[in-house]
């Protein structure tokens, strides 16, 4: 029996959109930032660490996504962050369309980095590239040390693993040295920041690192136009 | 611009696949338990702690659902439970045919449980019949009391509610009560099992109500038959 992909012209459409996001943030000089996440890792809270150590030096905006509700981007909008809150209504994903239209309604020329938060979802969100500069994951410590064995393509596409809920590391039987081992397996080169978003533990070195990628992004523009 | 719903097609043939499931899970006499939730919130820990209580009254198997690897199967294994590995490849959720390969290579007769490990997932494993009994959650304390308004729709379908890593209620700002309201407002029947399956607590409630689901089950089985 012949077998037809379905997924394949939704995927060719999506990619064909991102190239169009992609060229809109070049034209703009933005960068963003895909962060993908189970639920309940801390994306939301990783975000608001986020800007309040880099909201002096750049324009900050966030695109939250949701299958519905839209708690999240009331949280970030109470930090005076612009917010965009897209709800996919069922999808377990972005897709580039949906950011499109964030876009669209956002200040691109007031803006330096734009923070995607992805579904929570470890597998829908890998396979969309929304146009973004790097996609980033997250896995907090309760979620267990062998979710690289479960789910290793995130894990072998994050240009950054952060692990955060590093506080609460005494209360769960997670073994460090395994989890960096397989993540260093599937993934030889992207760095591991161990993080507590709330309390700020480790959170200045996952910042120092997105704002070298912001700065080199920042340096390639600039070579480009002139 | 017409639109073509390419989820329409795929949905009808798992349904005509599950039907056949249930038809052949009917025969035997066997209730099926579809478990679903997040990576890391505790189904595998979930399972060992049910098997537990139940294996002395009921023969039990398990149908483990992953993207990768086979440590879940393994664990269940080791436990003297016969257990099937489903690795999707990539796929978010489990289908019927899936499910169908492996009930082929159980020993279907000295069963009367089989509990089905859906890929950890709060969004697609949702839409999909298997030929299950019943659909149950599970939530863990650490992924936070506000994840019911971002997932509803697991919440509506979800026969049963788990609430799991009780015993780390102090670390986490969960807040119950608030937990139970939204709960309540989206599915107002179900009941809320708060357990810690690797501690024990709360175990006991959750697999006296699953025992008399059995137990139901094979009444009707008996008058149909009689």
């Amino acid at each position: 029996m012949a077998k037809i992909d379905l997924s394949k012209p939704i995927l060719d459409r999506n990619e064909r959109l991102a190239a169009e996001n992609r060229a809109l943030l070049d034209e703009n000089g933005i960068f963003v930032l895909d962060l993908m996440a189970s639920p309940g890792a801390g994306k939301t809270s990783t975000i608001l660490a986020t800007i309040e150590r880099l909201r002096d030096r750049y324009g900050i905006a966030v695109i939250e996504g949701d299958i519905a509700s839209k708690v999240d981007a009331e949280k970030v909008k109470a930090h005076g962050i612009p917010a965009v809150q897209i709800n996919t209504g069922g999808a377990c994903h972005l897709e580039s369309d949906m950011i499109r239209r964030a876009l669209d309604s956002l200040s691109l020329a007031d803006l330096d980095l734009i923070i995607v938060e992805n579904v929570g979802n470890l597998v829908c969100p890998t396979e969309f590239y929304l146009g973004e500069d790097a996609k980033v994951m997250i896995l907090s410590v309760p979620e267990g040390h062998d979710k690289p064995y479960k789910y290793p393509n995130i894990f072998q596409i994050s240009e950054a693993v952060i692990l955060n809920k590093v506080d609460t590391m005494h209360v769960f039987d997670f073994d460090e040295a395994e989890f960096e081992g397989v993540v260093r397996s599937l993934n030889p080169t992207s760095p591991i920041f161990k993080i507590s978003a709330t309390k700020g533990d480790g959170v200045d070195a996952w910042t120092d690192w997105l704002a070298a990628r912001i700065e080199a992004r920042k340096a390639t523009a600039a070579e480009a136009s002139s």
